[in-house]
């Protein structure tokens, strides 16, 4: 399983207009896996692992080149089925079903957590898929900034009026999605200080302008954060340390950030989270050697960190979750009051899923960056007064280097995503755009995750914990033409803590593209205006109502 | 909640071919649903409780009432989507997306118990879906006769040489699926003794001759097995009784039957298993009350039978889990052993399983006798070699009463199913058959269910609780058109214990009907020979070959 798990190679999509695949429907699906494990994407891209602990695009590498040669050859009336990463079947289908239906990670409940899945996983039965990493539509941290960035500007005007200058966040974690948070604070204004754990981390931040500086120690930290505050200049400052040690000390010395989160990989607590007074390296080794103690160790840790938050947020400090479940596995360590603070979601985010708003993105498969230039331009052409989104667009362009293909992500809502995605296909038909694009989302969006310790947290109506909603979201993908689909368990919080499912459509330019966009574009939101407009949520049955949605039980 | 469950009426799907709703896609599920809640089908459907302790078809009444509209209205390029029972949205699809998409009773792992279903149920936020309830494809008691059969045939086969004269069967269980375990026994040619704790049970099941006597008490129940084992007679008796008492008492009278098992509601502690010495209307009363009482109550009851069931075990007695977890209550309340004896799968089903073979089923929308017995001639003269399944037909005709719409069950596997699909599909164009036909079958199949206390209990490869497999099968069978598709969680086994999917397809008798029918009726059992393959199961990988299906890493 190990050694099936590791190759030395480095994979890159192919690039332009000429087909390896028999259509465009199959290439897309061959050139976004293959993407997925670009050296500049993942993580891990030689073990698979695409970000997210240890999120992979295919089970392993034998699966890997039979995911391939399957794709190389799928006829536009086949379907491939990809079971927690690996390729089990090829069906007949139709020319508008999904070319690709995958499920990953997902175990019975009762079963459901990581002693069994890691069981099943060392057995070479399972993946873990985390979200976008096994649903081949991860795009690099471009992809989280935009999240990350509203979640901070939202913050900033809940709090602070909507001004971060002067102001600063403390987090830690600079992976896979960390990395985005010092970039995004800085587009919002504020200034920042990331604790990571891992040197080569906090050196890839800042080779990609993710992160603006590295301090020496804390005490040099902190004079940087002080004499950038005073300047009102939104510098983002990394330190190499363990937020379980640091923010503790935090506390002791009576320091305030004016924000206060964490991106560890707290969900797994066997591969993503460094106990205090550990080196990484030792961590690693011990996790395979002596899982149990190594996990104890590790949510001891977590306990001692979310205590500091928990001190944070009782002095007033804005203080939440993001996403990573640190406060369930602190409240399993016996800290009670772990959910004292919020997550993001009920905090800032949910509003936006009440009209189908969440993690859109495309990704150009010509890999020329004009192509995703000249999307930008339609966005702003369609979408002429949001502000906001332009800013966004403008920002982006200047600070985010694309990774991989290039690709763009802009959250937008119900009505919006389909108007865009029919523009873009528009785009490939004129020849506009050199090579027909891909449009996909997170499975973090409206209505395609429940997830109680975040994406659901608190739902209104006490629905947090249903998840019949995701399932009928892929079902609803598939049944209106998505170009593949895929069900997952435990993607960002862990196994046992969410169900979610992803979705990906072409633009080949076709009529027949455009009639899939048009659907699916238009259900995939809508389900999740439904969900909220079903718990009960005033801007989500609004908005059901100014879109038109059909919602028989909702008057 | 309590009143808009309760309604005084009698539902009864139309027959005839005249159309209440747009197209025979959309009046089949309408007249399916109905007819899971027929007074002669459902047990008691003034609730809305088809089977299975409280497997409902809807939520409640009013979305009773909703999900009809809306199937009435609904066009043929339009999909339902049916969230717990109740109707949450209708989308624009395609001719060949399923026109119904069904998610229910599914938690996400770490909130997937009894407990919370119940709080979620109470608030009227979910609704227990079974397996074949939910999703409109119950059939009565008919469609669990051959499952039982074969069951009570291959164990025969197994101990007693094919010989089942002279033996008997000790069960409990005369609901909507266990009573069908004394006519199966008779139709497998063994005596039974079946204890049922409700009188209104056995008054039903020897009005509809499923089962032949009722003894007066223990005494008199086992002189009657006495005299017609002697006889060579294949007699059942119904005992009024509580088999927690029952059982435990034949064990210390040194009484040995030929084979143990039992079908009380167990998976539902709160609602389906009677605790010993209690009247059932104080138990159905108390569990509203006191519902953690009643199920600590219940749970050490099922203990005790257990104990006993373990007890017939350690003297060689064939003895089985009949899936309704009872093992896992009696583990949970600390009989250590209690999985000690196996679960009827792996025991006498999986052979079958690998090969596709299910419990396959289809039903006549006319309501007209004929139309099934048109295709049970059909089906013989399509498999003219198998004296089996002649058999049992010759035998379902006699002996079954149809209940409801006029139905047929059939154990087949992959090749035949779509070849029958086909066939039916032909004589409902042709006026051979009344009107359309629906087929199906239970979740309870080869490649639609994820249940390791059942029906993927002791797994070659130890895959028992991977769910991904149920998840691509719902997936896959929307892909290719069937009708209406679902998945489920918690059905037979309860919350936590399983995840499973359903499909169901019509035959119109249209070409486009024939090329759904001709990908589903291949593709759904085609994904059960895939998972068992994938497993490692020598028989799968032949059919697989045989078949020709394409399964990349099944060399
Ligand atoms: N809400 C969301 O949508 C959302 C978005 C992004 C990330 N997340 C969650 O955030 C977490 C991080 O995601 P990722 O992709 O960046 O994971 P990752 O594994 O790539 O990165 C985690 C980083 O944390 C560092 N780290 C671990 N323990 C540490 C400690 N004690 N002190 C300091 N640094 C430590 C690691 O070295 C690593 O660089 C995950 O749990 C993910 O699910 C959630
Ligand atoms: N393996 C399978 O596919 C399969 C098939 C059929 C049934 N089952 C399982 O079997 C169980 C029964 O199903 P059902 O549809 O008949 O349920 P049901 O609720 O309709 O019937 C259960 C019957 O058991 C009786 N009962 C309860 N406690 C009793 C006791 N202590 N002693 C005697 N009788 C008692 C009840 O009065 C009731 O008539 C369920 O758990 C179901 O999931 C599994």
């Amino acid at each position: 399983m190990k050694d099936s798990r590791f190759r030395d190679v480095d994979i890159r999509a192919p690039r332009g207009n000429t087909l390896t695949a028999k259509s465009w429907l199959t290439e897309a699906p061959l050139r976004m896996l293959m993407n997925n494990l670009d050296p500049d994407v993942a993580e891990n891209p030689k073990e698979l692992v695409v970000y997210g602990g240890i999120g992979r695009a295919a089970r392993d590498w034998a699966c890997f080149d039979a995911i391939v040669a399957s794709l190389e050859s799928l006829e536009t009336d086949e379907t491939l089925l990809v079971q927690s990463g690996k390729p089990v079947g090829v069906f007949k289908t139709h020319a508008d079903a999904p070319r690709v239906l995958i499920a990953n990670s997902n175990l019975v409940p009762h079963w459901a957590d990581w002693e069994h899945f890691n069981e099943l996983d060392a057995k070479g039965l399972m993946m873990y898929g985390q979200m976008t990493a096994g649903s081949w539509i991860y795009i690099g941290s471009q992809g989280i900034v935009q999240g990350t960035y509203e979640t901070f500007v939202e913050a900033g005007r809940q709090h602070y009026d909507g001004k971060l200058a002067g102001r600063w966040v403390l987090t830690a974690g600079l992976g896979g999605m960390g990395g985005a948070q010092p970039l995004a604070a800085t587009l919002a204004g504020a200034c920042s200080l990331n604790i990571e754990c891992q040197q080569s981390r906090i050196d890839f931040r800042l080779r990609t302008r993710y992160v603006d500086e590295q301090a020496d120690d804390l005490d040099d930290a902190l004079a940087r954060i002080a004499r950038y505050t005073a300047e009102g200049k939104a510098v983002s400052i990394a330190l190499h340390g363990n937020a379980a040690e640091i923010l503790p000390e935090l506390v002791r010395r009576g320091v305030r950030p004016d924000m206060v989160t964490d991106q560890t990989s707290a969900h797994d607590p066997l591969n993503g989270y460094l106990p205090a007074g550990w080196r990484w390296e030792d961590y690693r080794a011990r996790s395979k050697r002596e899982p149990q103690a190594v996990v104890k160790a590790s949510k001891a840790s977590m306990a001692e960190h979310v205590r500091a938050m928990l001190a944070f947020a009782e002095q007033g400090i804005p203080t939440f979750d993001y996403g990573n479940n640190i406060r369930q596995m602190a409240q399993e360590e016996g800290v009670a009051n772990a959910f004292d603070f919020p997550g993001f979601v009920p905090a800032y985010i949910r509003p936006l899923f009440c009209r189908g708003i969440g993690p859109f993105r495309w990704a150009a498969l010509s890999g020329d960056p004009q192509d995703i230039y000249k999307t930008d331009a339609k966005v702003k052409e369609l979408i002429p007064d949001d502000a906001h989104l332009h800013r966004w667009l403008d920002m982006a362009r200047e600070r985010i280097s694309f990774q991989g293909l290039p690709a763009r992500i802009c959250w937008v809502g119900l009505g919006l995503r389909a108007k865009l995605g029919l523009a873009f296909n528009e785009m490939v038909r004129s020849g506009e755009l050199s090579a027909p694009v891909v449009i996909g989302r997170d499975h973090l969006d409206s209505g395609s995750v429940a997830s109680p310790n975040r994406e659901t947290e608190s739902m209104q109506d006490g629905s947090d914990a249903v998840s019949d909603w995701p399932l009928l979201n892929a079902l609803l993908n598939t049944a209106s033409g998505a170009t593949w689909v895929s069900l997952h368990h435990g993607g960002g919080v862990g196994m046992g803590f969410s169900q979610h499912a992803g979705m990906v459509i072409v633009c080949d330019g076709s009529d027949d593209a455009a009639r899939r966009i048009a659907r699916v574009l238009h259900n995939d939101p809508a389900t999740g205006v439904m969900r909220h407009a079903d718990a009960g949520y005033d801007i989500a049955i609004e908005c059901a109502k100014s879109q038109g949605l059909d919602l028989p039980m909702i008057k």
